[in-house]
């Protein structure tokens, strides 16, 4: 699927402050940039890096004032198939080294708490089959609703309040699965038709020899999604970090099929 | 300094488990393994990684009954120096990108919170200096003692309770340096003349172009310790994992001049 | 029914301390006390008092070394009965004043997270029927089982962990009454048939102008119970506190009818 | 001092809910309420209770729309003295019965975690110079700020974040009061001068046979200080309770003097 995506950040830097932007399409493989620009008010000079991984690519400055941000991309985001039910999951010994870490809990995902629960609602699932029920339970008992979340909120949290944002379900649909001994992993994206437009937070598992990914808030359509950045949660892909505060100004980020 | 480092493990496994061990000496630079031996009983046949960033090293393995691990290894650790106060700090667009992601919160670590504390304790110093002060109000304000502190124990919670073990002293110090915008990563490690004697938790900083090692606790020499594993926090590195349950019969690490 | 209750508390107390028991059969409406005794080893003389609203009895003294203490009494405990289904909730402004301090949220039980899930699993009911949903809820989801939780565990965590003992129960219905507008307060007691035999922590909902006792565990028959103390949570109706640490030495708590 | 209080609350109550206010003076020794009078606008007929130890006054009503309330009173609020230094603490045993549970844990005051940090910062004092010690630290530690707590906060999370508004020094007060052994209970004030004008959260303590009233904030001259509600924290002394949500549409409370 072809789409156009546009990210327009105004932040307020005051006092100035060391900033890091995660918003430009990852180079990742079958996710190809046919056009791409990024302008700034006032003018910056970013430091721009690319993680080795996952493609990510990250700008740095140190800012001050205003700043506006426009990035525009024209991307073909390649073919994003659902997870089948059936792909069977990996016993821990029998995984690649690189997916163990998406195994541990983490700031948001205190994974290591929920062993009994998973045993208990899903226990008579694996693989495919257990990360739909996840799923499926989420759709079922969590609402999403702005306002009953913020920036700290944990899957801990938002298992006892029964809502929340693409994050907080993100955050839950992955603490869910590392507690049943499958590797998950936060990925950031545009996404076309979400409503209302933001950036979206997806994970993926990994389930017989490959990442799947998957959306628990069933907003978006996979074939619409296009990545960003990948980690353990959402410390790891926010699409604005600063050392010090910054206030928004205007934010509009969009995704449209061409 | 040449080591012989030794840990038996010897624990039980019922239900049966995967497992994963992190106790071999890692392949670091400087740190030359001149000896090692690895024996189970009953024999283990495990699966076995190394980690390309830190050399550390991964036994998987699916366990049941009662397992009796005796690993062995004669070290020479290289020369270890401690952290001189006048090393600078990096600003974030200044540092190399695979540090970024010690500079977040992680699931024992929440850096997030602790912005206007080390602003307000450690406010004038920056750096060598800055580092050198976070392990003095650590020493000065934490009691070194068992028994406060579980494997769940967070740093937000040690800062509350003012007392913990190794580990807990670490996770402390890493938020402490994270909240400063200073990376800081776990390390466990074998450690010479630690009373009593146990798997030691480190941690090491990022300044002036290098990783730095230090020990919050100040209880083993910085030139008797023998890397293991490094990580975010002790999520990623502990000693052992398990999918469920298991139950310690005997334990003993030690670490031995030569 | 006529019960025997006794209890045995060795205790160690060093540094000297501080500690209030509350142990003695509260002076209750129904509740006869045929025969008490109480010895200590060494002799300690206690200052005595009693609440004027729960007749529960607390005895304080300054204790140092090891503290032997025997309570007995035989009780006529009077009839208690089970909640029925069709016992009506009051709106808030329909309740007695003394009523209101346990709708509130306390420290075992922030009822104030709770308020969308309570809804969303019980919202077709109110009063008895509630109250019954919740305890088979109890029933369902979580696991009695020791070494799960401790004594700073709170509702919110077994909530998240499916599991505790009867203090963690009691916590637990209690927020989920309170989130559901039903006042709840909690009850010490001695427990006939209790296995293992411990004091009993269980809870009483004000429904249909009146108080009634249910046993979220469901471990011991609601006609074998005698009151000890009543109060918010756990915090208010501890058998011993001391302010600084005491150590146990040895405890039998024992309840046989006679 | 002759004080005119007065608070106009205008919130929207949709859907429908049950209402809690607690916002007239407080029927207390030596505080005179000279002219006092209540209006509603649409009008509403609300269930009046006064608290047989505290003299506060709790108006329930089920609401419904958009409920503006009026509060207006003089009071001569009595003489009120500051903490002196010297005062007395007493030993647990040595307490009367009904400060006890002005010692435990509360929903926002997790004293039970604090023993330690309280030994170790203020050890070598007690009783008025105590609690002149832990004010003196709050106002050192802590920045008066908006924005940093929200209604969830607790004094463990306020001592990590250095920074709340009245309600937060309050729980942290009193917490570090209750872990030294010193009863603390919350006080809800009109408060003379207080900027920006609003309902004012202090706490008094209990030290040598009577309650002193101390304001942790230093932000209201104690002799401008009006009661209303009093309890173990805030979840006792809100100025609205509702079962369901409420959304403000304005509100203002001054105090003056006359």
């Amino acid at each position: 699927m072809k789409l156009r995506v546009r990210a327009e950040l105004v932040y307020r830097f005051e006092p100035p402050t060391d900033a890091i932007y995660q918003i430009e399409v990852a180079h990742w493989p079958g996710q190809e940039i046919l056009e791409e620009s990024l302008t700034t008010n006032p003018p910056v000079v970013f430091h721009e890096d690319k993680d080795a991984v996952f493609g990510a690519r990250t700008l740095r400055a140190h800012l001050e004032g205003e700043v506006a941000l426009v990035y525009e991309a024209v991307v073909e985001n390649g073919v994003l198939k659902g997870l089948p039910e059936g792909v069977r999951q990996h016993d821990w010994n029998d995984l690649p080294a690189e997916t163990l870490p998406y195994l541990l809990p983490s700031r948001y995902c205190p994974s290591d708490q929920f062993g009994r629960f998973v045993q208990r609602q899903f226990g008579e699932t694996s693989g495919g089959e257990r990360v739909l029920a996840i799923l499926g339970w989420i759709r079922e008992n969590i609402d999403y609703e702005h306002g009953v979340s913020d920036s700290e909120t944990t899957a801990a949290r938002t298992f006892i309040d029964r809502a929340g944002v693409c994050r907080d379900f993100t955050h839950l649909g992955m603490t869910l699965c590392r507690a049943s001994g499958i590797p998950a992993r936060a990925v950031s994206a545009y996404a076309h038709q979400l409503t209302p437009p933001d950036f979206h937070a997806i994970f993926e598992v990994y389930l017989d020899a490959g990442w799947w990914l998957v959306d628990p808030t069933g907003l978006a359509p996979i074939e619409g999604l296009v990545r960003i950045a990948c980690g353990r949660d959402a410390a790891d892909i926010a699409f604005l970090s600063t050392q010090g505060n910054c206030q928004m100004v205007r934010q509009s980020i969009t995704a449209e099929a061409v």
